[in-house]
């Protein structure tokens, strides 16, 4: 209680020249970033929290059990490749696997908008359902609360995962070491150019499809073959950028990485130049970023690509300067990749 | 795969004459029991889902872990007696607590509105901060989206909350008995009617404090007393009335309730009555209904008299009709105390 007592009644700390909350404190960024360090851990500040990975691994009984949580918020609700219903358990399984976690359970809670079509929710429901059985994990609990009309947009959706850790590894930021290769296991940028093409009615983004998909069976496949993974985590808000950025901060190294041999295609790249983004800050739903030792990453890379052809080494880390990324450009300069402020593209998880 | 195939794409079940969500499908009610049956539960189908208790129950390595989730949607966000934060930690507390489980870890996921005030967020992150301390669990992990101004109501939060079972006692609906005493733990109907005073602006309810609080040492007590409890459930949405009535359908036996006996505070009982409300149905946040065999229900009720002096016994278990809940009235006679349609109180948590 003291600790809780010694807040006092005000907020001490404004979030700099922040006084609201805007769209950028969700997008995954920086303005996140501080939210959550300056706001949530600030007041719930405890060693499990501070461990600060996707999920939380608890001290239970014997054997590592991991929980992660997510709420889904996408517009709209259906994109190509999927729904609000395959992002919340997808999503959610995907960040037990970041933890090396085999995932096993989901809660699911809704906040339903009076007035949302029962067929509607069906359709998700069913999604839920199909992505759940495909990821091997049981939804055991909910939660159902509905809000007026107009205070919701249709479907918000929590889903809470458990899973287990049957491995000695602890695939975690702090094992980054600096020689390690870094890997993506897919082409980056369709899922949030997926839902966004739709969301805008833009008729030259109608073929990109989400890549949103459960990712435990790769990381399993790399367990299994024995690699010593130092650390995974999916590229979803803030893209690529965000998740190379945070990696490279909370390893205190540096990450240097190649432009030409991050994996695009050429759909996805033409829509991101039409519409002036950076592909490289574009949410994925189900790619990831692997770290491990680079006598390790041939084997990596081989397994990676046979569940996904476009699989790629895409640099690697240094200990030059802590938290730093930097990016080969195609024409051989290098420039910094900052974290991104988390504007560019809201609602697409 | 092939339970998930069968579905189809179509919605099988348009809940009646229900093609829309209304209010009332988050009410506690018959509509969101009928929802959650005939959409949910028809769509996640499985054993521990099916186990249909607050929390559920998982097979996690040795000894029985128990996970539960909520959200919160509560308007106002503040209110005597407490706020959304409270609420957030409390209500999924409580969710273990009625499983008989300790709780031990919470995770928080919040949906925010552009434009809310970082100050107001803060004042109920502080609030989850001290009813976590007070509860005694760790918040390990969480999530943050934000949706654009008018798309919620400022805050949302859903809570998931993992605890652990370190006794022998199955306590759940199944081990209720006829001839079991039901007790309740205190002064019914103080949550609802202090946010729907605050709500409304109503001067004569602003004396009604929320009796919003955490229950688990008041369970606790109870199991190192010995006692053999056969259910417990908090009386939140939907009220005592709900409550009882589901308990009642999932032991398949009868309950007889003597209204005098149920305590209300004089404001809370005058303020339903200008209202037009029925007290047995406005919802608490730190109330609970603890059945137990009959023998031993004189020292049950004074270990709950000890934490509130207004806890009391109000009915019996008996097998005449199962699933029926009546109520003695003051004058004598019996009437149905049938399922509120939930359309009552709606946002209260």
């Amino acid at each position: 209680m003291n600790r809780a007592d010694s807040f006092g009644g005000s907020c001490p700390v404004p979030l700099g020249d922040q006084p609201c909350i805007k769209l950028a404190h969700g997008g995954g960024g920086r303005l996140m970033q501080q939210l959550i360090e300056e706001v949530f851990i600030a007041a719930f500040d405890n060693a499990v929290l501070r461990g600060g990975h996707d999920g939380a691994i608890l001290d239970l009984q014997n054997g590592r059990t991991v929980v992660t949580t997510d709420s889904f918020v996408v517009r709209p609700l259906f994109f190509p490749g999927g729904d609000i219903g395959t992002l919340a358990i997808n999503g959610t399984v995907n960040d037990l696997a970041m933890c090396g976690a085999k995932p096993l359970f989901l809660t699911s809670s809704f906040i339903l908008e009076e007035g949302l079509e029962i067929e509607t929710l069906w359709r998700v429901v069913q999604s839920m359902r199909k992505a759940a059985d495909a990821a091997g994990v049981l939804i055991v609990t909910g939660d159902t609360k509905v809000v007026e009309r107009g205070h919701g947009d249709g479907i918000y959706i929590n889903t809470t995962g458990i899973g287990c850790v049957d491995h000695s590894l602890f695939v975690s930021p702090p094992r980054i070491a600096t020689g390690d290769t870094i890997l993506v296991s897919g082409d980056i940028g369709r899922h949030g150019m997926a839902v966004m093409g739709t969301r805008e009615g833009l008729a030259f983004t109608t073929q990109i499809e989400s890549d949103c998909a459960p990712l435990w069976s790769t990381v399993e496949a790399l367990l299994e073959a024995g690699l010593e993974i130092h650390c995974l985590r999916d590229a979803t808000r803030g893209g690529l950028c965000s998740v190379l950025n945070e990696l490279a901060q909370d390893a205190s190294l540096q990450f240097d990485v190649v432009e030409n041999d991050v994996p695009v295609m050429p759909n996805v790249r033409g829509a991101c130049e039409v519409l002036g983004l950076d592909v490289l800050q574009v949410a994925c739903e189900g790619r990831f970023v692997a770290i491990l030792p680079k006598n390790e990453s041939v084997l990596a890379l081989e397994i990676l690509k046979a569940q996904n052809e476009f699989a790629a080494m895409i640099g690697h880390v240094s200990s030059a300067q802590a938290g730093l990324v930097t990016l080969q450009t195609p024409i051989g300069s290098q420039r910094i990749l900052d974290m991104p402020a988390g504007e560019l593209l809201p609602r697409i998880c």
